[in-house]
């Protein structure tokens, strides 16, 4: 069996200041039913911020992607820095904050954005390859940043945010939790996942169909 | 439709200090397929330490269980000593060292364990009711400890912690991880998952088998 050779960029672990920890799960679990060979990366630089996530509020201490990532990958984790294309069939971004706080800044600047370069260069350089890119709930905006040129994706349906996706010269296509949308001319998939899903069942619909069809 | 209601313990965030994410998040999945209503729990004390998961030393700060257990929960958890028994249909607790850890001592000392108080607490409230609960990964030696009396459970076949267990008055019974070992007498459910399984597609098969009966 040639199995396919896929790149997860994680942004951390948890919803409110790194990768949203059900979507990550959810994504590898659909990745791994597909027979595909999973690969984790993360920036290894300090987060925005450190989010208490029982009571909402700042920590003193301030963590790093790469380490905490590591917790999803259970330490088999590497550098995105060392990320090599030619090495991959597809690049996937899992969503939560970290998506727009850490490799992008995103919460913070909306349209006028800018994005973590080992990112802006991961991306980049499977688009010049033709190779398969998706991406998962707010991490979308990396892409109408980067890739800009009219890509249809998809964030769900909220507006504000849909609009800084226009304004950033892509094409935002509303979409349901449990679909996802293709734009042919980049090769790039997207998904709304928690920006609509109300539950891990209807993540693993949109997730599970966005998937199936990039490793098919 | 009677939803039944499913308190998921956990005991932290990552497979080396916390709860093993992966069965967390599987086992939040198969429990919502099986339409469950779930709320979580975690103690609300320190962690016996707090591992760096990319490079696998001690972090210089230590982390609470509560607050980092918030991260897979989504905020959404409540303190361990809030549980209630007559509000719930089963309890179940995912694996990771978390529960050899923070849950329990069983990482340190074995056979001769103690059981965090809330823990201790919340089984015995479940057995007294004659309620389900259940234990994936290495979480079956909480029951053999705070259950013994010849409870039939399965950590996989692991000699040394099958060994425990059975010193603790349990009984280990092999299993593969895709299936599960259920104690008529104490109605307790064990699971093997990464004590096994390879990958998550082995763990949502072994989680998924015992979640669905659980909740039939």
């Amino acid at each position: 069996m040639n199995m396919k050779k896929v790149a997860l960029v994680l942004s951390g672990c948890g919803v409110y200041d790194g990768s949203e920890i059900h979507e990550a799960v959810i994504t590898l679990l659909n990745l791994q039913k597909n027979d595909a060979q999973v690969s984790f990366f993360a920036p290894d630089i300090e987060q925005m911020h450190t989010i208490n996530h029982a009571q909402g509020v700042e920590e003193k201490y301030n963590r790093n992607v790469l380490v905490e990532s590591a917790r999803i990958a259970r330490g088999n984790i590497a550098p995105l820095s060392d990320f090599n294309a030619n090495e991959f069939d597809a690049l996937v971004f899992p969503g939560g904050f970290g998506a727009a706080k850490n490799l992008s800044d995103f919460a913070v600047k909306g349209a006028e954005m800018s994005v973590n370069n080992d990112v802006e260069n991961a991306i980049n350089a499977m688009l010049k390859l033709g190779k398969k890119i998706g991406f998962i709930c707010i991490a979308p905006v990396i892409a109408g940043k980067v890739i800009s040129n009219g890509v249809k994706i998809t964030i769900g349906n909220d507006t504000q945010t849909a609009q800084a996706i226009n304004a950033m010269g892509a094409e935002h296509v509303n979409c349901p939790a449990d679909s996802f949308v293709f734009d042919e001319k980049f090769n790039v998939y997207s998904t709304p996942a928690y920006m609509l899903a109300q539950n891990t069942v209807e993540l693993d619909a949109g997730i599970g169909a966005m998937i199936s069809e990039m490793l098919k």
